[in-house]
């Protein structure tokens, strides 16, 4: 039998749906992994009968329940006293959780409101669990037969605590064979095409085949049993590999850490210790925002053309040319040019598509690609983004 | 008291966080727009006791349960089996049900499989919901205090049953009372700085009051019941509206369309009809990039500049007069720029902080801000964006 784990969300914006719960389904991933049942959700409001309540119902029927929100300063955050009245446990002082609070307004220069003193009242036999990107510290406690953590609502804190602090505990608190999941982490292709190039493979029914399609790619899960034979999984991981060819840019799972298509091509470009000047049109920017952090993107400028409705005889030759252009007055080794037409209209409309042509201007020469781009201008513009970094990723990978 | 409601979604896609469930967000608000309180949302997988446990307890706990999931053909769809062990129903043959399912069939040309015949078995007493999307009917049914209505997942299947079966038949079954909201849109202070600003208006215990922080602003919401006095509420949005200034970039609720911070920018600028350049630093193209559809950005630079450890004697300076040469030589009425001190590690690191300056030159002058900017880098390069676009803001909404 699997240990049992559920998710518990707590916050008046989810329950009249104000936002979408999006730390629950992300939480069942990792719990999943690990080798949980997740047996259930539930997300209540700020009330704290409510919480008390399903606070005593959980720890009666789970091993392990991952809370998140109501640890924030206002008075509709109620997590810590619905355990304290819940369980009659008394509400304490901690002092380190105070002084992080503290830090965090001293670092910004900004006083500190007296509401978020309250922030530091933990229930008594709890540990604490350190937030370093908000003012909220989390906190375990083991109650009933079950072992409760209690994070912050906000997904990036949330997430950045559970693998830092949560993860690396599971193995010491229960005995749990995980499954292994091996992702294939795609671009460049959509699901269902993904789907044929290995719907002829035969997979074992011990092992599932997931997909993911998110904003920025693809992902295609197996998830192993702990016992599967190696030998059957690496020949399985092999063929899967040999299938989808150059639209993998990360396989995660064997080891090695992996990331999103920029981190990917930043450890490739650090690796060739090569820099890159970037002209962004379709992409407004994002192409660079979405590299904050690199180094190696020494300068991207972005231009509001008026495409109006004329026809350009010929943009990837327009594009060459400002690519060598470009090249004589910049210091970076590589140059990463974007154009594109269609009109005012075609960008802003969801039915219309957009061309765009990227050039990629490097010591052996020019690479190009062409792409037809549809959807909403927001999705035109990440894809824009991402279609001309896969470019220089799949240059950078090709040797 | 309001009434009741509880959403409850079944599927092992959701419990596994396969998918997220967008159901409930979507039912919710629906449901607080009619004036109920939407006391919790809770999600099981496929297993018939966990089913049949949830029906019991919300039976006795909500006057209204919306439920999606569980009802397609296969064996993992338990959901009118567990009405019907849950509350000893049988289960009877709904001949029109049947039609219905095998009409689907007939208008595609396809043979209707044996599964499907189960889905057209209801609960005795139910009333069947006519599904004209899919093969699954749905069924509403009392059971206890609580009127039950059993809808398929598939979210245009059940929004399109709702609206069409569902909304127009609560008039009759509950006397409801819409409730009004009002979402003061903030940008620039804390949650709990923005509750002191507020912590001494005196708020009538019928109206409720909410904070949500997200990356990108903290939103500070009243809900007044359906029979508050208007000039009551008119005169606490008035004191709430002065008391938190120009943070408040945007109130929702009055009747005009709002957005985010760029929504707003968007709105004034063009009213103005005026064009901005940019240059970014610590935003790394963000600035730009959440600027996407907006043709008053006319251009946007990214300089990648290594800092070093040396200190510049007076960076605001600096960045005055680089705002002044770059007006000289761009045809943008306003220029927004951006700069930073700080080295790498602090950049890069969590724990420490990075200070920005902010330049916006326009027709009537030099307007100036300074912040801390601490946390993640990704954290730190969003800030700055939007630091930077709110100076933007308070200048075109100050006059």
């Amino acid at each position: 039998m699997k240990l049992l784990l559920e998710i518990f969300s707590q916050g008046e914006e989810l329950v009249t749906g104000q936002i979408v719960d999006t730390n629950a389904a992300w939480l069942s991933q990792q719990a999943v992994a690990l080798g949980f049942r997740v047996a259930r959700h539930t997300a209540v409001g700020d009330n704290l009968s409510e919480l008390i309540a399903l606070l005593h119902d959980i720890a009666q029927r789970a091993d392990c329940c991952i809370c998140t929100g109501g640890l924030g300063p206002t008075t509709d955050d109620l997590t810590a006293l619905a355990v304290s009245e819940a369980f009659n446990i008394p509400l304490l002082f901690d002092e380190q959780a105070y002084e992080q609070i503290a830090q965090f307004f001293a670092n910004r220069q900004r006083e500190m409101p007296a509401s978020n003193r309250k922030q530091a009242m933990l229930p008594k036999g709890a540990e604490r669990l350190d937030n370093h990107w908000g003012t909220a510290p989390g906190f375990s406690i083991k109650l009933g037969r079950c072992w409760f953590v209690f994070l912050p609502g906000v997904p990036m804190e949330m997430k950045q605590m559970f693998q830092g602090q949560i993860l690396p505990s599971f193995p010491q608190r229960f005995f749990l064979k995980p499954s292994l999941l091996i992702t294939f982490k795609t671009f460049g292709a959509g699901e269902s095409a993904l789907q044929e190039f290995i719907n002829t493979i035969e997979i074992s029914p011990l092992v599932e085949l997931g997909f993911r399609a998110g904003t920025d790619d693809v992902h295609i899960k197996l998830l192993f049993p702990a016992d599967y034979p190696k030998q059957d999984m690496q020949s399985l991981i092999a063929e899967f590999s040999q299938r989808l060819g150059d639209f993998v840019f990360a396989i995660d799972g064997l080891g090695e850490e992996t990331g999103d298509l920029v981190y990917e091509i930043d450890k490739l470009m650090k690796a060739r210790n090569v820099t890159l000047g970037v002209i962004e049109t379709l992409s407004h920017g994002l192409l660079a925002a979405k590299c904050m952090g690199c180094d190696w993107l020494l300068s991207s400028s972005y231009q509001h053309y008026d495409m109006g409705s004329e026809a350009i005889i010929d943009v990837m030759a327009v594009a060459e040319t400002m690519a060598y252009e470009y090249k004589k007055n910049s210091v970076t080794d590589y140059v990463l040019l974007q154009f594109y037409t269609g009109d005012k209209d075609s960008l802003h409309s969801k039915e219309k598509s957009i061309e765009m042509y990227v050039v990629l201007l490097t010591d052996t020469g020019l690479h190009k690609t062409r792409h037809l781009i549809a959807g909403p201008i927001q999705r035109k513009q990440n894809q824009a983004a991402l279609l001309s970094l896969d470019l220089l990723r799949r240059y950078l990978s090709a040797k």
